[in-house]
């Protein structure tokens, strides 16, 4: 392959030449980007009779860095891992850093299937979002505490900010998805980045897989951005009871949060905040309002 | 399942009650939010011998609308169609909103590995970036006009706006992502909505699919976020010269930007642009710079 002068990758950014255009005119400089290199997430166990094979589960484009914890977070989200005492060792395969395997102990049963079934079709209606909670249902039996933890409104507003402050990648490039794990007082417990928000979500998530915290029964999630889907499902899987999020929710996301009982504030930004489900958890809320 | 009293989907945007919080306390009112929704994508096409077959290659969370573009494009950025005279039929399944199917006329043979085949490794370093842009050159021969069009740097700093104007849903909802396509002089196109990105590209290239209008080697496609290589992908497979992104694109998106001469502007925004490659479709940037 020819070589284009293009990006440099050096980790998480990458610097590289462009031109900048503005009223003052043209002006060539040097800047960063967010990397984005493709991750091979492959998981090696023991099959019956005990031959051990290796089987790629995964390829997604993300930012290097916390590649262990991305694998850990994306095959417990997938239903794939329960916990971290199952897994021997994660690492890259000699020379590729961009393979990562995760070796399971002997005797660990693995269920590769369960990432083709996420969707669920109903009798009644075909492919449909209440097929997809469904899913989510029946495989994880995912169930959360009622009401704890309490968050104070005014703490849940400062999030998104301290979000923004511990993203270090985002200041040099301007570019790139946030997501972080706070405790009901607001205190930093642990903060990732990538290109694809669902990768700084399965980073946070695996980190806590792998230090034997799940599940994260009293922790608060932050997203740079909207909430989808995918991400409350998430949140959910992780037994985290409270999302906070910048941006929109989709509808679906909506749904699946007041299903599993999450607590989702979105728009959370210039001193307002948008309770979609979980009003209970707001100590201001349990005051004036009933639940939604 | 039981009812949640969720938002109720109703097209684009769906209602759902929610309680505002802010400075003046706590209010409860009806709010609006994109919809997100499980789509299937089924092709349905002749094997040798006569038989008809018909195979699930899709299923993406989107926003309902422009379900039939979103099919048409997403098949062809995967390199299963090449053009629309391959289309027989376009239409979900009876009573069943969710599940299109794209029904292919006799004789049109599909090669549905390429779904699979996207991340080639390479001897040297295994999965990387260079060997997914590699991939993307072996598989489509994409190649696009050197120069042609040209765009003047103040009609480029005006595309996000424009955009901005044209997104009717995320006027009610507050997020969605859009895509749209401009021609040199600045005038709108097409312009679509979705809760994946990936989706409003998708659409917006399929309407012209459908139209027969590939490839798209006048346009300019503008996208409300940022740039990752699969949204450079989809364009440069497209035809499409110039893409202008109001966010940042990431390390590997300016790669392939690079590699097969597409025109990237980012954080086209407070009137500056950051041109990472293909300068020399900016008429300004003719008179003053070397081309990057």
């Amino acid at each position: 392959m020819q070589n284009s002068n293009g990006p440099r990758p050096s980790g998480s950014s990458s610097p590289v030449n462009i031109v900048r255009a503005n009223a003052d005119g043209l002006t060539a400089l040097e800047d960063r980007v967010a990397t984005e290199e493709p991750l091979e997430i492959s998981v090696d166990y023991e099959r019956r009779g005990g031959l051990r094979v290796a089987r790629s589960v995964s390829v997604t484009m993300r930012t290097p860095g916390s590649d262990r914890e991305l694998a850990a977070g994306f095959l417990f989200g997938e239903g794939i891992l329960d916990e971290a005492g199952q897994v021997s060792e994660i690492a890259p395969l000699p020379g590729q850093a961009n393979t990562i395997r995760v070796s399971l102990r002997p005797g660990v049963e693995v269920n590769l299937k369960s990432l083709e079934r996420h969707f669920y079709t109903t009798s009644s209606c075909g492919v449909c979002g209440k097929a997809s909670i469904e899913a989510l249902r029946m495989e994880r039996g995912v169930h959360q505490d009622a009401d704890a933890p309490l968050v104070d409104l005014r703490t849940a507003l400062d999030l998104p900010g301290a979000l923004r402050q511990a993203q270090r990648v985002f200041d040099v490039t301007g570019g790139l998805h946030g997501a972080a794990l706070f405790d009901p007082l607001g205190n930093l417990i642990c903060v990732r980045e990538d290109v694809g928000r669902h990768n700084a979500v399965d980073k946070v998530i695996g980190a806590q897989f792998l230090a034997s915290r799940m599940p994260l029964s009293h922790d608060i999630l932050v997203l740079s951005g909207r909430a989808s889907f995918e991400l409350v499902q998430k949140a959910v899987v992780a037994g985290i009871p409270i999302l906070v999020a910048v941006g929109a929710p989709s509808s679906l996301a909506v749904e699946v949060a007041r299903q599993f009982g999450t607590t989702l504030l979105g728009f959370v930004r210039d001193g307002r905040i948008n309770v979609y489900s979980g009003a209970q958890r707001l100590r201001e809320a349990r005051v004036s309002l009933t639940p939604t």
